[in-house]
């Protein structure tokens, strides 16, 4: 029987991953495990949830002392948040993921080779800062113009030093923006993304506070837990030395949500849509990808939407509730 | 006056610095300040040696404190060392650097806008990893195959976020393989680059641990002392928003290096290096850079040697004693 551990799986995708490993098991008997600081009421149905911080290093010990053989690692500040709060990104984005590497790694170094997990990281394409090329391919530099994307951008590094020296298996996986995220607005830059097509849908005013001629990457948590739960299927030589990879999504302007909004739910439900620009906002998005060529992931089997109507189709199908 | 403090002063290519800055002040007054383990007899005419360890946080409140206007960050373990000892490497290239950062940001941030240093951090090529293209140009990621090239690219990473919030001024100079080293062999998977030059102009004989047709990335020590004092004349608007460069320098195989020594000085002479692989360093070896369009260094004036027989005389003229 093997454990999957998910940190930080009190989250919004951390529930899908959750949920999608209970309906599709990666292996008959797998164990599912989460840690968080708050779980959701009826949450996905796992064998355990722990209550606790990644800053408390006695959470970790506890962890790899259950000896994971997938751990999913999610938890994180996010982006808004990690911007206006300089120390506390860079304790829990990097501090606090170099603890939990180094709790890892001395557990594997304690089993003497009985014990080695695979480490499954969600970065982000935040990793990526402007100016950009057309399409962002597989061998773009890292250039963030956010801390959150440094912090992701250094986890990669670290990560992937530790399965190059053979400590770990694993892989970081670059999330699109996740959208149409359920539930209430975040602290993250990216989450009006969601807001403009969950708040008209559910009856509500939504604020869209940059030019709607943004263009931007978009995957929904569905796509987001099928990433996840995929790249554990893979082996890891797949990877040829970089355990990194940029996801597939859908490419596309505010503009051209706004109008699959329309085209799916009409014009009423996109004109509770208001455009008031926020600087802050736009000032951290404006540095973020446009579009992508992520020829590595798809040639690895990763898949995502074909399009943004797809995209709102699969809220109305998971998430919806009106 | 301005206060100019090496980190790592006490190294061949700190003293080259401190050297360079005796005979070329940036401007008239500068007061050099050099922090290290240890510092050669007769070394470099400097106002203060301070004796002590990057990773004792005392000591770097006491450099701190000084607040230098300029603040050269050259101590690493090198590449071979921190491969051979992964925790040792970490600490300092990585945990060290951070406490550097965070205790400079404090004294900034209780200048009440007064102090804003400018950091020049020694980066490496070893920040980038094969499969290469032909030439390695500005946009191309990092994906290091070393535990030194991880550090290194993630000390870029922080640096460069502290900058882009305001804290410092400065920039990461990716230093290609400095050669022709003066002294003795070093601990870095590079040594032999220069030993193949060196020993041999010192009647000794010289080991050749890689194949004859490797090509890498090569520039002198005095070079290396130009690109850090130019980085120090640069607006930081001239970096936009990308302040990490590839320096410019020679590629050239080990065949063409050894046929400029001969040359120069003689089949004789190249008649004492002999092939001997050693497995260890040609599996480092194999996995770093061979060649770069360095556009953006180029453009922003910095300069390097032309082929390698000019690296070889400029061994000639500043550090062989024979």
């Amino acid at each position: 029987m093997r454990t999957i551990l998910i940190i930080g799986g009190g989250g919004m995708v951390g529930q899908k991953l959750a949920h999608l490993l209970a309906d599709q098991p990666l292996a008959a008997g797998d164990r599912i495990t989460l840690c968080d600081l708050q779980f959701p009421e009826n949450g996905a149905p796992v064998a355990e949830e722990i209550r606790g911080t990644v800053t408390n290093p006695g959470v970790m010990k506890r962890l790899a002392a259950q000896r994971p053989e997938i751990v999913y690692y999610l938890a994180a500040i996010v982006s808004g948040e990690a911007e206006a709060d300089f120390e506390l990104g860079w304790s829990v984005n990097m501090d606090a993921f170099r603890v939990f590497l180094d709790t890892f790694r001395a557990e594997v170094e304690a089993s003497n080779g009985s014990y080695k997990p695979q480490i499954i990281f969600t970065s982000s394409i935040a990793v990526f800062g402007a100016p950009f090329p057309e399409k962002i391919d597989d061998e773009f530099l890292h250039a963030p113009q956010t801390s959150y994307g440094a912090q992701k951008a250094m986890s990669e590094l670290v990560l992937s030093d530790h399965i190059r020296k053979g400590f770990f298996d694993g892989v970081s996986i670059r999330l699109p923006t996740i959208c149409v995220r359920p539930g209430k607005p975040n602290k993250a830059a990216s989450s009006f993304f969601s807001g403009i097509i969950r708040e008209p849908l559910n009856g509500q005013d939504a604020v869209l506070p940059v030019s709607p001629e943004t263009r931007h990457w978009h995957a929904s948590p569905r796509s987001a837990a099928g990433f996840l739960r995929h790249a554990a299927t893979l082996r890891q030589d797949l990877y040829q030395g970089r355990p990194a990879l940029n996801m597939p999504g859908v490419s596309c302007t505010v503009i051209e949500q706004i109008e699959a909004l329309k085209d799916i739910a009409g014009g009423d439900v996109t004109a509770r849509i208001q455009y008031a620009p926020d600087p802050v906002i736009e000032d951290i998005v404006k540095y973020w990808p446009r579009d992508f060529a992520p020829e590595r992931a798809t040639a690895l089997g990763f898949t995502a939407e074909k399009d943004f109507a797809e995209i709102i189709q699969v809220y109305l199908d998971d998430d919806f509730q009106g």
